[in-house]
């Protein structure tokens, strides 16, 4: 099995390592007319770029992209759209110690048992770095998206206990804050939180919600393929997240049928839904409410303090990790998971097209 | 997009509705030479069987197992394995009222959305019995996994406030408990509960949780096909689930670091962990622990109880949804679960024999 | 992997055994709202069934379909539609003697080596009986293809040296000939030959031609998934095939591009070509002209006439094969031919609607 | 559907156009453990360049290889193997012409009618160029396959209607012959016919065969992964090819079965086939003979001479064809027939290694 790639109408193929020459994507089968621009894909990179704030690494990653093919004449021509950045800031020497041994909360050891060894210099393929061909491919689809009219944004409810207070949402503030918090308010506290994990040389995890507006009822398969099955794998392959949830999602478990159950009804000439405890998923196709989604994402495990571990030769020993981590990888992995939900949706969008047979009879009479 | 196949080295496909004239699986690329019989398959059919108990609705579902192909003389052949149950208790009369509206918590406007029409006897493709294929397909798997030391078990982990008490783990009551739950005194409790449900025609959601012991580390490929992203689509595929979890999982979020990181140990011989906050997986790969996942299911839609809803003539009426059904349905998807999480996890036991290209080499050599 | 499914759409996914209980089809991803009834199946059924003439095994084969789930109503519901013939008509003691040994051209020394045993009742997997699902699917896909106004129909182009008349085509014939011939002249040769192959305890093979009109010009995607590259491996998975070509095929290996290429003229008011050398494909997509694909098929393995072959206690042995058999499986494969290419097609032009970005937005604005 | 990614256990994804930035593939499920040097794969490139001698164009295109990922230390890691080619010597002033009009013979007009518009440059994502992904993919493979004792080798065996002498073979002769043919003679006398073609600003076809040493009997899957189903897509996937065939091919088609079929027999401890009319491949299995396949490939649709077609304005012109064009691409075809053939095999074993359950079972109690 590959597992490097993701999708059916459209294909995802990430490629490369932390600490390599380049790192990047091939997305293929994208549709063909699109305008697009490199900056339509620069700015969603910008958006994962470290650096910018006390919240993350002070390393310097500039990752600019490069359109290698399949866009002509400021257009996509149908052809797979080929992208690439290049490891420019990379310092493999932080990383050579950690050959010898396997970093707690790191999935060292398990290349190592898969492979027989491992491209030690930092992630190797595990690295954060290999999202950026994630939220490459989301920017494709992201401009397409707001085509049709459907607007997809992730932001950060929490980190540690400070969560955001809905009465105070601030859409614009998910992309000004350094925490990516739609509440200046919250973000103020989660920053002083991140700043006490950074001198305590210890790290933070936190929730990502993702919101999806526009979506026409119908969208997802009904069994295998279902809406939020798909997303609940395309979000779970992102490195550090360890939980999933769609509308009320843990909470369903604890509610009555009658508490958790949303009445339909119809108003303004459509039928909608009184509540949204289903997220806007329901037997796995969108009902036309919003789609609500949610990450938990641990706390990054590369910390500056001490902790035991095993080195290869299988002595128990006392490591302290060198190099520039993020106390907290949220606001950065915020793009990452808006970007799989975007993907994710735009596949079967797609694929919802043929569900009757009358659309394929229509389209070919044109 | 077709969305009724699951898997790469293996494939199961499942097809048939609640009320059509049988539903089946299709399970493709399964080894040869593995023994078997049609009990193997009937007896975890049988765990999901409702009318054992006053948990469950009080139809009886027979659910007899057919093997169609791929058994030659007690053996597989390496062929599709065509399994097949005959609907013989449906009632389509209960649901003659469903075709006019919609059900709160149901996919049946979705359906509508999508297709234009639908199967309006039950749940249709949506129904509960469709996982009967996904049962069938994972006794197989199971078959197999036992033969190579891997043990893969599902339990009810709670009932609305009812939880387990871990110090109580009694594995014999999984199968014996009404609610599926590994500890009599919080299966007492639940049952409780439930009872008081059915009088207050209402329904109630639950928690199910699976462990895996045995999986040697490196299973799982490191990206869009890790382990726990696997695991998370194939458990959130079933109807019911609205958040999937592994290991400390949405608790993550509120960790630091340091206390979530697994600190490595070598003892007795051998790597191992001294936590499993990881829940067995790092990096989308086996870790050497145990694995440990959790579906959050919702309560049952279906509520005798009076709701308001729309019909397809976009009147806001009220209604009062006639048939027998689950007051809960955790019970009953314990072995659903289980079967999911095995499938996946023998699809990428198989894939990672590839791993290492000596291991082809030395096949071959053979 | 996998192996007994075909299609990305839609898919389609046989199962079953020449001596199992029954054999079969899912197939999955096929649009709602199509009319179906079981004679749209039957009858295309009906055309591989042997017995209706002296060019055919005398064996009976009722061949009942049986449609399972996927239709309500008259109606395709869009989920999956599984149907099932059974075995009725088969021998199996004509075959008891056969699994001690290796028939010339035929599977069985393959299977034992790749599984380490085989059903060896008849052909197993490996017989003729397996297509029987490839021509209920075919069916299911004619019946939109000519909704879209598009003609697949494949015919007998000759067996051994005895060629139709493309003067003489006569595209009635084809179904009431007994060699599925358009020429009852080529037809009558062609009997006289096969009776004499019969007479001889000998087989012959022969090729089959199928065209499709009414195709738009851009269908197939323009590398691995080339409209011929996939026709051809649709057609090549025939059991019996040994070649496959489009167009001019063959002989373009001899031909001056001044030749072999198709002027393109404007007349009528449309494009189209002078010539069809290109049997209309080009660079993988189809150009507008008729699609021309030519399957060459190997004799029939089994012969009643002495044989020398190996047992499995790799003694050298000569052998007459019981049973009875065709001498020729060309009639017969006809409408397996065309099956699979009307097959790939109509997943080919679903996948096409997708091709160009004003597609989705439209039909998403509908 | 996306169209640009093939195989299963390894997936090989290619990208690019001809007159784009670069253009490359992403081999991913490779296996890790390998040594591989830039070396490897850049001699196989090198049996694709054109310019060497004047059978072929006389454009230079260095096409040298950079390897951006999944090489560690002179090894493969087991992630995602992305290699590169700049495209430097490419001349779009050469086809600013053609993008007004539909070049005979190329895929111009089908682009337009598929995706509104297209890359007017050379020909695009259906340029030649493309192949050199492949070949870089098949460089890979050949790597692996030699470990094995697998020997896979194309060579060219007719251009128009001269053909290689077999008892003239001479391998080495593949890699000095310009039209790497094993026969010297014939080299010579298609050498003449190719020029006698360039002078007559025309252009001619020829035939590639593949052979294979060395597969052990069972691989390839019975039903629709076929080993002779996936190597016809395989190859015909490849521009120009019009027919595949597999052993006597078409001309099992006028044979009599006891004529085709292939006798087995036993001597020198083993099991062998006493001639190989099936081309290696029986039921869609390696039988254990060598595999034989052969690719018609249709002269080059670039000629220089007067052509007539059609422009984007409908009208009726004639055209002549500027640019550096190859008068046969046969010689050049060959190492992507190999690549294609070795890619296919390859991805095969892998997925044979899970035909029995015995084989999972033994390697995980290793």
């Amino acid at each position: 099995m590959s597992g490097s790639t993701l999708g059916k109408n459209i294909t995802i193929s990430t490629w490369g390592e932390s600490h390599g020459e380049a790192l990047g994507v091939v997305v293929d089968g994208f549709p063909a007319g699109l305008d697009l621009t490199k900056e339509d894909i620069q700015k969603f990179l910008d958006r994962r770029k470290p650096g910018t704030s006390s919240a993350t690494t002070s390393r310097k990653e500039d990752d600019e992209v490069c359109i290698l093919s399949g866009i002509f004449e400021g257009k996509t021509t149908g052809t797979p759209i080929s992208m690439m950045v290049k490891n420019t800031s990379q310092r493999s020497s932080d990383y050579s110690e950690i050959a010898s041994y396997y970093r707690p909360g790191h999935a060292d050891y398990c290349f190592d048992e898969k492979y027989g060894f491992r491209d030690y210099r930092g992630g190797g393929r595990s690295s954060g770095r290999e999202t950026i061909g994630r939220v490459a491919a989301g920017a494709l689809c992201q401009k397409l998206l707001s085509e049709m009219g459907i607007d997809v944004y992730a932001y950060t409810r929490s980190i540690g206990d400070v969560e955001i207070d809905d009465e105070k949402f601030d859409r614009n503030a998910i992309y000004t804050t350094p925490t990516s918090m739609p509440d200046t308010e919250a973000d103020k506290k989660a920053m002083d939180l991140i700043m006490k994990c950074r001198e305590n040389m210890d790290s933070i995890g936190g929730v990502i919600e993702c919101r999806i507006k526009g979506v026409p009822a119908g969208i997802g398969e009904p069994v295998f393929d279902k809406l939020d099955a798909l997303l609940a794998r395309a979000v779970m392959s992102i490195g550090a997240v360890k939980a999933v949830e769609i509308g009320c999602g843990t909470k369903a478990a604890k509610l009555y049928g009658s508490e958790n159950n949303d009445e339909f009804i119809y108003e303004n000439n459509s039928v909608s839904k009184k509540t949204n405890n289903s997220g806007g998923i329901l037997g796995g196709m969108s009902d036309g409410s919003e789609i609500v989604i949610r990450a938990y994402v641990k706390p990054t495990p590369s910390i500056a303090r001490s902790q035991n571990t095993v080195n290869k030769s299988n002595e128990n020993i006392s490591i302290n990790i060198k190099g520039r981590h993020d106390p907290v990888v949220v606001p950065r992995a915020v793009v990452v998971v808006e970007s799989m939900c975007a993907f994710t949706l735009l596949d079967l969008l797609i694929s919802n097209i043929s569900a009757k047979a009358s659309n394929i009879i229509n389209f070919y009479k044109k």
